[in-house]
This record gives structure tokens, C-alpha cells and sequence, in this order.
């Protein structure tokens, strides 16, 4: 049974201790390894672990915080190979260039760019020292006072883990200790990224338990430790039935809950001039609902189409293109069902399938898939047919006016992103649907594909409910993702000896 | 019967509309006038209006937003005599200078300085727009898409209310419409305010709802309305029971919701020096208990003395003061029988009550009045005695040591504020309270009672759950209070004729 990293060490669970073990979806076969399903008397234990490490972070200067971050990186940059193989073999994602190269960049990215916003004292850092001297009441960001529990989800092992990416980067600059959810989909790459934390950890002179780390847990445990009184904030990533269940229990124990847990990201378009720009439309969209098996959280599910004429060529185009592509590989067979269910509530509720729909082997894959509606239908059924759907497929919407766009736009729920895409030069006036889309969206597009997202300090990973818990947030982009696990601390008439280096 | 303002006009309910009348608290006499509680029929309309109207000020420049919010505040100067004598009628708060100038003049200072913040397009502004010309990202914080619902207290009729205090500043300086809410002690002085911000609004371009203004509901329908799809977010100030409903019915909704609801604001002391201190302290307690009738949020409801000469000398001191002292005035019945109800409360948990607890005429008033108990009963019964008691009245816990005080600090619930006060030139070493006490409150202070909360951006009036919703915001200070009204808003790749202005 392999061990979990708690209160400064691993520790090995005993034989009587349940378990389980993950898959590789390649082949559908089970992998060998047992991890161990942490039970609510060890979940208490690292709560209370956890609680002192917050109190013993107090003393730590952001020197100490940013270095631990810099090492975490270097480690993980030591053991970038294995990790990645393990990745890949955990969740089927394509090894090279997606795991080793462009997720595995952006993690230690991340946690490099933590640690330079962790030892970030000046004006405009995330700690927004202020110092008015008339009337001696100084105010800073500080860290929560408790610890952050990070969830991560299936389908970036890497860069969204939850004991080494963003939101992990991000408790940890804020001064914060993290108690770290493996998912169980990928229970050997978390385990391969906390023995670099481990190793990070010892090397460091941070509390034993600034980092712990267990494999995976019964809901009601999890729950049980999203209310306890050591957690004091949640950063999850995930699905919206478990995120809206975590926020249940965190809002009524008054727990910010940040839940990045669903978008069907849509796009609209209106090619009025250059017909090429249609092929160009359906090889951008063609290629980003397929990426990664269709698994990106901030895949463009749903493409509304502004004329009859763009829509059947549009149509046309993308479906040779998907029919052409190879079966997506999903993360689970699970993912696999609920895909086809997914496709199946589709067409009940009217859309036709053009092509794809099937589950296919070996493994856990998917038949890349075309569903189209008419605006008609579209309208009556919205609210299954802007769901997301996870997997190789797109829904195809005709419209034959921009206001049709427009009202279907009116009734979207919030969303991470949404595209406009136009012909360069064109003539189509976007100014109404912007004005109802920018706020039911994080980010906002043009002529680009939202699957993307670059670690700026410009990105918003966020949205309005339910695409996340709070529409006031990001999960990706430094500083401003650290906002999440930080207070406005107000220091009114307190002697020098007492205040943080940076209000003195 | 009295008007509402709804969208863009003044109407007044039919006669058989429900209505009530507001009390004066001096005398406890009923006053003539009479307002309507607002039907869910008209408050639908209500939340449709603001919709509209949020759409409209997406084209609406900041200019136009901050020259509206400038004169609201001249408006309101000019009316400033009966709008200050309409405030003491029904609130029975002092004339001059707490309502006639020291409110008064926060209320229209918070108004010109979220004027100014309105206009402000900077760098360093609340927009905190960036602009990445290498992968032409851009982001900027807007509005929310809806309305902002505004709760004011009983307790601040001018620089807390819905209708012109600073949530009422913070949520349309963001550029969002807002539905306010009148308090049922209040209702002529809401009336007077939102006269001034109607007259304001006319000589604007904003849309027609950008405000509108009810005196009241019952409370199923407000929580309708809360949980209205037209309602973004929420800015509620006032007690624990209401703000909990709220938070409940908004969490369900996933609508932000910022409540500031309840705190003790703990004080500790240790006078290991000069014995005068133990009179200024005295004196400085004594005065912010009693300040407003001791129905300020951050009243400094408990004091931790340690060591017992000086809890003894503290204890005869602010005796002696608190029987000298004339009644404090309440704002309701209910909050004297609340406050005669509490101070049993805290006798039935082993509290002695040294002077005062009584209800006296005319009118609703209280005695000022001293608590005391020692550590072993505060220690076993610190749920009942470490809560909130509005009225003048303070509670002095004796400690015989700095880890007993520390012992007692760790148990707090989420404070506003919290305090240490030693002797100028001492010895205390306050490091291990105070990094016991920061995590738990907004703001920290030393030597200074809370109750006076300045208007600068380096305040923070918020803290953890329970004393708010959320800890990471400040209902007070601009432009940090704009934050809870304002979303993140990436732009990727988006045309300049789409952007706002500071984004071009």
C-alpha cells in the first residue's frame, strides 16, 4: 500500500485500511499499485496538523515561503520524465508535447512565478501594503489563518494538482499551509509530485505540515473536513455535482469555497465576406473540442451560427474534419458513459447527430462527435442543450439573425469564456452581443480558440456561478489568483515591533 | 401614504396596501406618518427594471457615473438640516454632532471619494486594468450584469444606508444599479435620502432604474428577492439572525452576498507600568461602550484584563464612571428588551453584574452598564459571554496571565476588530496574542478604541465568518469596498472598438 505524506512525514496505512487503485485508460485495465482511502480519524489528525502549521507560518518571512515554492519546482523539473510517463499512463492525455512539455512547463511556471509573488513586498503586489502615516492605519494582505484545502481534477494532472499546481502555488504564497486531495485518477503522478514537495519540504524551514498530502477519501469525510474549523478556504476543480456539493457544506459552515466546476465556453459566429474564413472557423473548432479528448474545461461546447448559408458550409467542413480524426481518449469509463449519455439526452431533447456518438475501444474512447440544432429547437430545449457535455463533441447552432444570437445569448448561465468569431475585416457589429455576453463571462474572445489559457497576470480563469462558486475571482494568473487564499488586514495604531516588515 | 421610487419615478401604493410607521425612541411614541411594505408584485417589477437598467449602463462612461455620484452628495448638503433632524427623530442618535456632522459629512465624503474612484481609469485604480501586448490579453474589473440588493442597519441612518451610504457608493461607482432597501426604524429619513438621489438621477443620463428605493417588505419576499436572477450581489449591514437568512437564501442561488453582521471586538489590556493608565483606559472603555447608546458594530463589547490589581482598579474606575453616566438611548423596544434579555443571559452564565442592566424611561433607554467574570466561568461559558450585546454595556473578564488571555483569544469567534492596550513605555510583550488574534478580525489596533471607523483605503472594515460573509472584503474604504461589487474581466485577442477605453 503506498503512503501518505502527513504532519511532516509518510506514513504506510495498514493492511485493514480500504483502498483502491487506478486505471489505465488506454486499455481499460486495471494498474497495479493500491493507494489507500484515508479514513476521517486520519483527516482530523491532519486538520489539527494542519492548524498548527498555520499558527507556526505566522514567523515565517516570504524569503522562506518563496524558496520553498523554488525548490518544489526544481525538484519537480529533477523528475520531470518519470512524472510525465506516470501522467500519461494515469490519464491517457498524449505524453509529448501535452504532459512533459506543456502542462509540466506550466506547473513549475506557476510555482516559480508563486515564488516570486511571495517575496513580493512592494506596492502593487498581491500583499497591497498601504501606510498612511496620518492617521497611522496601515493595511496588507495576509495569509487566512488557517489551512487551504486543494481538490484538483481529472483531467489536468499536472498544472491543476492539487499538491503542486495553481491553487497549491497560490495558498502557499499567501503564507498558507495546504492539505492537498489527490484524485483518484491519478494516484501515482500525486504521488511522484508530493515526495518533490516532501523532498522540497524538508529541505525548508516551514513547518512539517505546511504540505500534507492523502490519495483519496469517502465524500462524507471529505465533507467532514471541508466544515472543519482548521480549513479555512476551499480550492476545488472539478465537476459541477461535486462542486456545488462542497459548496453546500462550506457555505453553511462560512467557508470561502473557490469552485471552478463547469462552462460550455460558446462561441459565435458570423462570416459575412471571405468564405475561407469558414474552413478556418471549422479547422479552429474542429481542433479544440478534440483536444485532450474534448477535456478541457474551457472547451467550446457550443458554436451558434449567425446564417443559413455559413451554418451548412460550416457544418459541412467541421464533420469531414471529425469524421477524419481519431477516437478522443477519455479519463474514465465513466467519462465514457456519461459521454454517450450526454450525446443520447441531446438528441432527445431534438439536436441531430451529423456524426460520432459512439464509445469505441480499446480503452475508454470516444467517436469525435457533431451535433447540430435549429434555432428553433435551440431555444425550447436550452436548458439541456447548453450543457456541457465532457468529450470529443460540439453542438452546432443555426440562427438565422445576429438578435437571435443575441437572446440565446440572454439565457446562457455563466460561463468561463465566450468567443465571438467574425471574418478579419469584416463588417459584423458585435457591440450588443459583447454588451450581454462580457458579463456572464470570465474571458472574452475574438477569433480565437478558448482552450488556451495562458499564465498572465491578464487571465481570468473564472466566471460568474455556476461556471465557479464567486464571480470575483481567478484560479489562473499570478498575483491575482492568490487573492483567493488572502485577507485585507487592517493594522490601526500598532507599534512597529508588532507589524509585517513591509508597513514598518 | 408615502412613495416608493421605482423605476425612474415616484408612485405611490394604493390604500390597501400593508404599511407601517416609525417610532421615536425618546419617547416612545408612534410617529404619523405611514409607508408602504412593497408587494412581491412590485418588487418583481422592481427587479426587472434594474436589469434593464444594468444593460443600459454597460454603455454608460465613467464620467457620467462619477458626476451622478457627486451630486447625490450635493443634493444631499443641501438638505442636510432635516435630513439630520428627520434622522434624530426616528433613531433618537444625537443631533450635533453625530448625525448633523460627523456622519453626515462621512456620508457625503464616501460619496465624492467613490465619485473620484468612479472616474479613476489608472493602474492602480479598482479596474486594476492591464494591458499584455505580447499575447494581447487584457483584463479590467466591471460591473456585475445586476443589480446590487443594499441592506442598511438600524444604527448608521446616513452613512450606512441603502439608499446613499457606501454600499449604496460602491455598487454604482462599479457602475451597477442598485435596489435599495429601506430600514422600518427609519423610513422618513430613507425618504429624504432618496429624494436627493432622485433629483440627482433625473439631471443624469444614467438609465432610469439605476436606483430605486422601497421602505420595506415582509421577509419572504426580500428573500425572493435576493434570490432573483436580476440580483447580482448583496450589500446587507445589520444582525446576526437576518444576515444568516440572507446568506442562506444567496448561497443557494450562488449570488455573492456581503454582510457585515456581528462582533464583539474583543479589547485586552495588561498594565504592567504607570497606574493613571488604568484611568485613561477606564475613561477610553467607558466612553466607546457607551458611544451611540453602545450600539456601534464594532462597540469593544469585552475587555481581557490581565493581572488582578489592575482588573481591580479597572473594575471601580469604570464603575464609577458607567453610574454617573445618563442612559443610553436605543433605537427600538425590541432592541431594550434584546439588551435586558442579553445581560440575563450573561447573569444565568455566572457573569456579575457590577452596575446598571435596567430599561428606563422615557422612552427606550438602558443603563449603562458593567459586567465582570473571572476566567474559570468566561473559559467554561465563552460561547454565551463572548457574544455581541448592542447597548451600553460591557463585560471585564479577569486573567491572572498573558497565556490565559491567549487561551481565551484562541476560542474567539471572526471579529471586525480587536484590541491591545498596555501602558505607553511597557514591557508586554503582545506578540503571541496578537499572532493568535490577527487571523481572527478585520482589523487590529493598539491603544485605540474601534469605534471610530475612518474613510481612508487603509481600512478594513470586515473579518472572518461570523462578524462577515466572507473575510477577504471591507464594506469601508475606497476604492477597496468597490472590489465587492466588481468582477474580473479578461479580454483575449478582442478588437479595440470592443474594449473600454482604458483598455484601448
Amino acid at each position: 500500500m503506498q503512503p501518505v505524506f502527513t504532519a511532516g512525514s509518510w506514513s504506510t496505512a495498514d493492511s485493514t485500511t480500504p483502498s483502491f487503485h487506478a486505471w489505465n485508460p488506454s486499455t481499460g485495465e486495471p494498474l497495479d499499485e493500491r493507494y489507500p482511502i484515508s479514513t476521517s480519524v486520519e483527516l482530523d489528525r491532519v486538520a489539527s496538523a494542519a492548524l498548527d502549521a498555520s499558527a507556526a507560518l505566522a514567523d515565517i518571512g516570504p524569503a522562506d515561503v518563496g524558496s520553498f515554492l523554488g525548490r518544489v519546482a526544481d525538484h519537480l523539473d529533477a523528475e520531470r520524465e518519470p512524472i510525465a510517463r506516470m501522467a500519461h499512463l494515469e490519464t491517457g492525455l498524449p505524453l509529448s508535447p501535452r504532459l512533459a512539455e506543456v502542462e509540466f512547463d506550466r506547473m513549475v511556471g506557476q510555482l516559480r512565478q508563486a515564488a516570486a509573488a511571495a517575496v513580493d513586498v512592494g506596492g502593487t503586489s498581491w500583499r497591497r501594503p498601504i501606510v498612511d502615516e496620518a492617521t497611522g492605519i496601515r493595511s496588507d494582505r495576509g495569509p487566512l489563518g488557517g489551512a487551504v484545502l486543494t481538490i484538483g481534477p481529472n483531467n489536468f494532472p499536472l498544472a491543476f494538482h492539487a499538491v503542486a499546481g495553481g491553487d497549491f502555488a497560490a495558498a502557499i504564497a499567501a503564507g498558507n499551509p495546504v492539505i492537498a486531495k489527490g484524485h483518484p485518477l491519478h494516484p501515482g503522478t500525486g504521488l511522484l509530485l508530493a515526495q518533490c514537495v516532501g523532498v522540497a519540504l524538508a529541505e525548508s524551514d516551514l513547518p512539517p505540515a505546511t504540505v500534507q498530502y492523502f490519495h483519496h477519501c469517502n465524500p462524507a469525510d471529505g465533507f467532514d473536513l471541508v466544515r472543519h474549523p482548521a480549513v479555512a478556504a476551499v480550492g476545488f476543480t472539478g465537476g459541477r455535482a461535486t462542486g456545488l456539493g462542497i459548496k453546500q457544506v462550506a457555505d453553511e459552515a462560512g467557508t470561502p469555497a473557490y469552485l471552478e466546476m463547469s462552462s460550455v465556453n460558446p462561441v459565435f459566429a458570423s462570416i459575412d465576406t471571405d468564405p475561407s474564413e469558414v474552413e478556418a472557423l471549422a479547422e479552429a473548432w474542429a481542433g479544440s473540442i478534440t483536444l485532450g479528448g474534448g477535456q478541457f474545461c474551457t472547451k467550446p461546447g457550443l458554436l451558434v451560427v449567425v446564417g443559413e448559408k455559413t451554418a451548412e458550409d460550416l457544418g459541412i467542413a467541421v464533420e469531414t474534419k471529425l469524421v477524419a480524426s481519431a477516437p478522443g481518449l477519455l479519463l474514465s469509463e465513466r467519462g465514457q458513459s456519461e459521454f454517450v449519455e450526454g450525446i443520447e439526452s441531446f438528441e432527445a431533447a431534438g439536436a441531430r447527430r451529423r456524426c460520432g456518438g459512439r464509445a469505441v475501444g480499446p480503452g475508454w474512447r470516444a467517436e469525435p462527435t457533431l451535433l447540430e440544432v435549429d434555432h428553433e429547437t435551440a431555444k425550447r430545449r436550452w436548458s439541456t442543450l447548453s450543457q456541457e457535455i465532457f468529450g470529443p463533441v460540439g453542438i452546432l447552432v443555426r440562427v438565422d439573425s445576429m438578435a437571435a444570437a443575441v437572446d440565446l445569448a440572454r439565457s446562457l448561465e455563466g460561463q468561463l469564456t465566450a468567443t465571438v468569431w467574425s471574418s478579419s475585416g469584416g463588417t459584423v457589429d458585435w457591440g450588443p452581443l459583447v454588451d450581454v455576453l462580457r458579463p456572464r463571462c470570465g474571458r472574452l474572445l475574438e477569433r480565437k480558440m478558448p482552450t488556451g489559457v495562458a499564465v498572465v497576470p491578464s487571465m481570468v480563469h473564472g466566471g460568474p456561478y455556476p461556471s465557479t462558486g464567486h464571480p470575483g475571482f481567478t484560479s489562473v494568473g499570478l498575483p491575482a489568483s492568490i487573492e483567493r487564499f488572502s485577507v485585507p488586514r487592517c493594522w490601526d495604531g500598532v507599534s512597529e515591533v508588532l507589524l509585517p516588515a513591509w508597513l514598518r
